[in-house]
């Protein structure tokens, strides 16, 4: 390390110091970093540079480290090397014309498909729960007079457990990232982290089956998040024109595999899914702007908005016709509210709707706090598959037996005529009557959501309600995690609009004056309260509200209530989806850097010693080196003047080449010694086996191969973004969301890579807030699968 | 320059090359431009690098090559200086929090402040209008009967003259930058051209006045596009604090004064500004997101979506109250097309609104050219101020004219009670009737859309509505570009409205049968698909319209409709912001780096030699820099070994500091020489100055002081993003939209300063793309003012 004169900056500077202390310690602070970096290889523990801030908070960490072995980063920086260049090059206009119209017909099937699903989904829960809940209800009312309420709630148990067994059976034993609503997962692909399996073809066929399983058998969960989730997968598969289920490759668009693309169409189809579900385009494209973009682009945005449109329109289509109301077009969305077109507000009851929004944030963080007490559970205690799938049987046949508990003690009664419901079930009641309790049980959540939101005034009475929300709130907790697939929108709005209707009835007995207390208008704040308090999403989920209820003049209530939700909600936790992405342990960067990050610098966060590896390289070393190390990238540097050094030696960089590419090289044997046909080695090599490269140990290396060696630069990435090891924390955190990165190679003064920064690296330091109090902390790293 | 060998990758290599031919032309390429740096300083021209591609579409540009000199970017990219570091670090935590909640009430005020000059300039308008319209309608029916005609048409003349005479020379004598929409500057300034006086309080006095001058003044223009402009200065003027134009400073939210916060602030600005025009808060986030975002925070769009709630809830109270229904919250933007939520539609009428699109699109595009034309024109030949007056005045009398010449040659006369206008005038048409076109000039052009959209089938006749649409479409065009405040919203949507509802009466004549065509869904189509063929925004358009009609199940046809009226448009031109951006050579970079410019490196894209500095520099040396250059960034570097060369040697980069800082240290004479207060130094010296700092000739430095030198080090950035000379332009390109960089040093690979690319170095590199070619055409730069 001769250079180590050259490595302080303040060792140029030809006057004396003459500024203060202070910054003279800042300088110090630095230089000791700096002469760290001149002894890395010796001793590699440089936790005596962290400030005690973290240090001291060490200790306070939740379960969930980051797990970086399971999660690795998507590239959305294109690896710039010479073959895609020439490609580029020698395909011209037309290639890019072609590649555009391409793309458009893409998000067109994307939307197409997605709603084709969502419909396939909608019909089959349709049908088979009409089957089970008539029939139902006919045991009901059939064995009632003569007391045997058994028969009935053993058929009720029977038909909820049934599928709820088939369908955590596929869940726990065929492919369990499909469990849960998938909007987690879905997330974090779109910010860039690869979660593994989550867009393949299978992750969606068991999601379908899952959904509908669970639906049908009457756990507390919607259909409504886990199509976000299809929609993904859809996009995912028609873009790249192959499918690895399958083993089937279409040989279409092609120049579609790679990463940045792909998470482009992703993000399109994650926005035809909540349009297809909620029938809100452009709640769709908040959403995937909220929840997934560090970049956007205008044109990105509008092609996302299209395969919204079009996922609405397939859908309202074919559900029209499907409902006998062919060219109708009243169906947007697989969740439908009804026209709430008739209510208004007064500016006094802005205030109240406040208070609502502060009580769903309560409420909302409690239910977060308990479902992750439960995933803590979860995750330490049930590990075994047949656990999952019996614990999904038990709530299934506790959502049975609360519900009948209910009917049978709250013996709620109102005339028949009132009630939406198709099948009245009659009961305790007289004749002419049907009970409330057993016509809110006994229809899928969505209707019962529907029916909170229109029934008439004094509906229901308060005990019901208040019953229900305890239970309902409970079970759909415990049901979120569970081994099926199945989302928390539907059971979050039934709450929130059961104690909404609870809150005017309250005050409509306060206040008897006030004629507007419509009782739906309040369960659609209680709604998003809810709602609101427990996902904290913010614009998107206003949209989605406003744009399934189809009313827009009701905005600004929700918004007001949604901040409210939003802003108590956060005082106490994270929303359930970040808590569950944290709980896997996903490395995903949040939207700004920790603010107290500044004197943190990239000579501290880097990983090091970095592999590197030479422009022309002997195969055996390679072939070792991804053998050995676990790695992703390495730079491709010249050999420093004294070729003394082996594998941590500095050099200056002229590159970076990624493991998979190395892969495909080594796969195809372009070795400087063998007589190759370069007219067939162009940018495709590696699109052939884009998005699953075999493993180093799945390439067949000879011996004498071994002695060979590779030109590595026309395949390197020549241009890397490159910092400076003087970067700080926040800088290089910009750097990373802004485009996106996977690796980020740290050089010194004179261009030599010292060290590598990968998103784990920047996702260790997160803000800590506790109590109003704020800090840094440093996660630790778990390297378990 | 002994580096040279380094410099060429291809020399380290210790094997024969055994790459094909291209792969080696492609480094030849490379290599030549490195032997280019190697001797910059002897020609600097390096020309002969340019591909053929563009040199051979260099003659083909239009007017208004980019204007370096009068536009400067903005610095999104914050100095990270050790002040600042400092700063932060000794504030703490409770520093953050309290800044976050300054943050939310600034854009309170923003969204509040933005209704508030919204109402009281459509309260202006509205009741001088009043008087103006009441007035002429009874004129004409006053003296209509002796003939007299001239009288009501000398009035007309005379309102219209004197409003615009006093509006046009506000705008062209005092601030000019007021005229047209502002929608073009403030896209500018969201995108980092700092373009000058745009959110001045002055800019914003003469813009509010000047608006309701030419919309009384009868011009064909609206009100709508200037209050996002006027939205965006309030921004500016709330979030920091003072005011240059009255030589105030409240002394509060000093740490919002950075190019970054206060562009933040804009953009939640120009949002509210659009939601309190609209009545759109959905639409207006989306505005700012499609027209400014090259980065995007979701936070940033919470606050932004706070802004423009709080903003249309404003105007709403206010507005109702003005219109004697206060709590009715019935006025949520200043464009009130009335509710259309009647209005349903067809599977089979989609395709009937995509050619209506496509219609739309056409005539858009030839508004464009036109208007393009018109503009160049103006730019030749109307370069004094009181030709600019002249014009206005001019179009003034015309309009008066071709609407006296519709009134009375088109007797169109229908009976009264159908009219919505206050004061029917009767022309010549019999008792108990009125004129229908007298009925549309003798309103606001936005009254006029909602008559068009709202008025039964059969009020207009299809005669005086073809004459109507010619006339308007003409006048519109020509008003667009005066001196005067007005946007284009209203006309375009006027125009199309009325050529939509034409549509409507031929199609009811072709298909009598079908009687779904009601003319006002028809008026709706045709005049989005005006405005969306002009303006060619996306999303953000489509959601305005579905705002502003408070229809949200009509968003399909409306996305149809707009998709269709783009892709036509964009064949032909661009849209009507972008034209008049370029034609003021403002350096905006586009969404995506030109498809075909890999082949272009940064050592061509780069102005050399570089002016440097030295970490501990010379103050005669600055000064004399500072004022024989124009340039706003300098490189900090170390001096090379050899130390023979003086502005141009290359050293290696340790930081990058800016004009800006560099006059505030010499104003404050902070040298090495003289004692210094260390205490008051710091971070807030140059809050203090933002964002007009001083010129050199400002600053007064003795000759004694000329031989003192400064430490740079605590004040420069110690970590300016830097790419190697080997970068392609779009990689440049994406790193410059993402963390909206300003200057970016390029290094060679000894990380030496070459050379440094700033906005108008990319800007400069457009795709050119005619008739189905494109290619890569590089614009010649202007410099003067």
């Amino acid at each position: 390390m001769e250079e180590s004169h050259e490595d302080q900056p303040e060792s140029t500077s030809n006057n004396t110091d003459v500024r203060p202390k202070r910054f003279r310690n800042l300088s110090s602070v630095n230089a000791a970093s700096e002469e760290d970096l001149n002894s890395i290889v010796t001793h590699e523990d440089d936790s005596s540079l962290l400030t005690s801030v973290r240090s001291r908070h060490k200790q306070t960490i939740e379960p969930g480290s980051l797990n970086i072995a399971k999660y690795e980063s998507l590239d959305y920086d294109t690896s710039e090397n010479y073959l895609l260049l020439d490609e580029e090059r020698s395909k011209g206009n037309q290639y890019f014309i072609r590649k555009d119209i391409a793309r458009w017909l893409v998000f067109l099937l994307i939307g197409m498909f997605t709603a084709l699903i969502a419909c396939v989904i909608d019909i089959a829960i349709e049908e088979l729960s009409q089957i089970k809940y008539k029939s139902l209800s006919k045991y009901v009312d059939d064995n009632i007079v003569e007391g045997k309420l058994y028969i009935p709630y053993f058929f009720f148990i029977l038909y909820n457990i049934v599928p709820v067994f088939i369908g955590s059976t596929l869940v726990a034993y065929v492919e369990p990232i499909a469990a849960g609503s998938g909007i987690p997962q879905v997330k974090c692909y779109l910010n860039g982290v690869k979660v593994p399996r989550v867009v393949r073809i299978k992750t969606l066929i068991v999601k379908s089956i899952g959904v509908v399983c669970s639906v049908v058998g009457g756990l507390a969960g919607g259909k409504e998040g886990p199509m976000i989730h299809s929609g993904a997968v859809v996009a995912a598969g028609i873009s790249q024109g192959k499918s690895t289920t399958f083993k089937k490759d279409f040989k279409i668009f092609k120049s579609f595999r790679e990463d940045h693309e792909k998470r482009d169409f992703v993000c399109g189809g994650a926005a035809a899914g909540v349009s297809a579900a909620f029938g809100a385009p452009v709640g769709g494209v908040l959403f995937s702007l909220e929840e997934g973009s560090s970049f956007w682009n205008q044109s990105l945005t509008w092609r996302t908005f299209f395969a919204s449109v079009v996922s609405t329109f397939t859908l309202n289509t074919v559900l029209s016709a499907y409902h006998g109301v062919p060219g109708d077009l009243s169906y947007p969305g697989l969740l439908n509210l009804g026209k709430l077109e008739s209510i208004s507000y007064q500016i006094y009851e802005l205030p109240l709707f406040m208070l609502i929004g502060c009580i769903g944030g309560l409420l909302g963080a409690l239910w977060n706090h308990v479902n992750y007490k439960l995933s803590v559970f979860r995750i330490i205690y049930l590990r075994k598959r047949w656990l999952r799938v019996l614990e999904a049987c038990i709530v299934a046949a506790m959502s049975a037996t609360i519900a009948m508990l209910m009917m049978f003690t709250l013996n709620d009664c109102k005339p028949v005529g009132q009630d939406p419901t198709k099948y009245p079930t009659q009961m305790y009641c007289g004749d002419g009557q049907y009970n409330v309790l057993a016509s809110i049980w006994f229809q899928t959540p969505e209707a019962s959501v529907r029916s909170l939101l229109h029934d008439p005034p004094n509906t229901h009475n308060a005990v019901s309600l208040a019953v229900f929300v305890i239970f309902y709130f409970m079970l759909s907790c415990w049901t979120f995690g569970l081994a099926t697939s199945n989302g928390l929108f539907i059971p979050s709005l039934l709450t929130g609009a059961a104690w909404g209707r609870l809150v005017s009835v309250g005050l409509s007995r306060v206040f008897p004056s006030i004629t507007s207390m419509n009782p739906g208008k309040y369960a659609l704040i209680g709604a998003a309260a809810q709602l609101g308090g427990i996902v904290r999403m913010t614009i998107s989920l206003t949209v989605i509200i406003m744009e399934t209820t189809g009313n827009i003049s009701f905005g600004l209530p929700l918004i007001v209530t949604l901040i409210a939700a939003k802003w108590t909600g956060d005082f106490f936790n994270e929303g359930i989806y970040d808590t569950h992405i944290q709980l896997s342990g996903v490395p995903l960067l949040p939207w700004d850097p920790p603010p107290m990050a500044n004197n943190i610098y990239a000579s501290e966060v880097m990983s090091h010693p970095v592999v590197t590896l030479k422009s022309v390289e002997n195969v055996g070393h390679i072939v070792e080196l991804l053998k050995l190390t676990t790695y992703n990238g390495f730079p491709v540097v010249d050999p420093p003047a004294s070729d003394h050094g082996e594998v941590t030696t500095y050099g200056k960089i002229r590159g970076l080449i990624l493991r998979s590419q190395l892969i495909v090289i080594l796969q195809r044997k372009i070795f400087n010694e063998c007589e190759q046909n370069w007219d067939e080695i162009n940018y495709s090599i590696f699109q052939d086996e884009y998005p699953r490269y075999p493993t180093i140990d799945e390439v067949d290396i000879t011996d004498i191969e071994k002695t060979y060696s590779i030109d590595l630069r026309p395949f390197m990435n020549r241009a890397p973004y490159t910092v400076s090891h003087s970067f700080t924390l926040p800088r290089m955190f910009r750097l990373f969301r802004a485009l996106g990165l996977r690796h980020l190679p740290i050089v010194n003064d004179t261009n030599e890579v010292i060290g590598m920064v990968t998103r784990k690296d920047l996702a260790r330091y997160r803000l800590w807030r506790h109590q109003g109090r704020m800090g840094i902390e440093e996660l630790p790293i778990s390297k378990d699968m």
